[in-house]
């Protein structure tokens, strides 16, 4: 099924936390078990998103970015943050020939290693604004450039002239840090289609819960980080604080991400329970509406 | 054959320049055949040094180093330099639960990314001083800590108790940068074994060279980045000021590295030719003494 036949799909492509799963080094049950089986694994905490007819990546964590998107399969990437598990895989991209490809994240001046420094083909020159609700066509998508030798790659369907929306919302987190709020319209319906991806965070800002709880949002994708803790931890959820903002918002279904370890070491207790509408992601797993 | 049965065995595991081969999105020659087979490839430069039953890593750019060198199995690291494409896997390294791994490099106080804020089990705490030349055993390798659960790996041969000698030699290039003389007594031998690894640099620092040149060096290791060109450029040799470097030292071999597509390309040519004792590294390949 292409993305055409959908209003939206998107593909977890990474679902743990910075330490990745099995963490280095770490022999409990989850690590071990992830070793062997790969299905356990979870990967620097991104997605894929088809919509509209074109394809973005959220975060670029994904070491091997030049391998899975060769040039002309992107057209740009949504940037939550500029910490390295997610944005690791710039660090190649940036060296490519390969015709401008969009950045769009908050405004860190401070980034992620040297990458404003030597951006190459990235374009980071419109990070969005808390709150700013850009409309997204793939019709300023940068054509080739005319380099010595053709860039490989295909251009995207020549019917990407789709819309969608997509929302900054501020999330509370140890650097400039957006969630996006994903408008898209289905084929065969009246309504939109609202996906809200909020990671990094631990809990909402105040403003960003209350532009969320306006919103009839049909999935949640957000962070969960650890298991349930006394008290709130800093910068990422526990199951705790993310369940309390799924209650919140109220969305049609919950998935949870940037999963650590020990929060998979505690759900593979025989009394742990999600509630209902409320389930793990994994990778390679998608959804489509 | 064992590590044991040599005095000194040096694995490229990678001999690209920062874009590495195929780079993203290139389709010249090079690059297109490098893409159809993976045996001329050229992933970030970096080796693996095993010597006097001790295993080090020089360089640690490789993004799967989790996945290749399980805890237990490198003795420590030998850091060139911080820029990304040489200390990208620390980049997952660092959230091991795993003992202290030595990270021994220049005193660069920016480092790269926020390694040094989050080092986890890697220990920068003993940087190289200029032309500083270091006993190295293994005998202080950490042991595991106390972990919850106990790391995974094997830990090195027990006989692991000989000694090599690393001497830092600076480079210029554009950040703190060193090679390293590494000496080895073979076990079949009066005289050490010497080998000179330098990269990343445009010619040598006077005083480095003549540092070198006192040497007898049976195998020097050194960038040459890019084809010949009219003037020096910066940061990294052309093969011209390689070959000029090489033949000022006179060691017993020459081997290329961190080389970009356009040397391969220039080298394809009919007319091109590398004097004796000269070749190009290749990812995989390895030389023992």
């Amino acid at each position: 099924m292409s993305a055409h036949d959908t209003a939206l799909r998107l593909t977890f492509l990474g679902t743990g936390n910075a330490a990745q799963t099995p963490v280095y080094g770490c022999a409990c049950p989850v690590c071990a078990r992830a070793r062997q089986e790969t299905a356990y694994r979870r990967g620097p905490c991104s997605a894929l998103l088809e919509i509209a007819g074109q394809r973005w990546l959220i975060d670029s964590g994904l070491p091997d970015l030049a391998e899975r998107f060769p040039v002309g399969s992107l057209t740009g990437i949504l940037q939550t943050h500029y910490h390295a598990d997610h944005a690791e895989g710039l660090l190649r991209l940036r060296w490519g020939l390969a015709p401008p490809l969009p950045v769009y994240g908050p405004d860190d001046p401070a980034g992620f290693a040297d990458l404003y420094r030597h951006p190459g083909p990235l374009d980071f020159s419109r990070p969005f604004t808390a709150f700013e609700r850009r409309r997204m066509t793939s019709a300023n998508r940068a054509r080739p450039m005319g380099e010595e030798y053709p860039v490989e790659g295909e251009p995207l369907a020549s019917d990407d002239t789709g819309v969608f929306y997509v929302t900054a919302i501020p999330l509370a987190h140890s650097r400039p840090c957006f969630g996006y709020l994903i408008e898209a319209a289905p084929a065969d319906s009246a309504r939109n289609v609202r996906l809200a991806y909020l990671t990094d965070t631990v809990g909402l800002p105040p403003e960003s819960e209350t532009y969320l709880k306006r919103q009839r949002i049909d999935l949640l994708v957000l962070d969960a980080t650890f298991p349930p803790q006394p008290s709130a931890p800093r910068n990422h959820n526990d199951l705790t604080r993310a369940l309390q903002t799924a209650a919140v918002l109220a969305p049609g279904k919950t998935l949870l991400t940037h999963i650590g370890h020990t929060l998979d070491a505690w759900l593979s207790s025989p009394d742990a329970q999600l509630p209902p509408g409320v389930a793990c992601a994994k990778d390679g797993a998608y959804v489509e509406f």
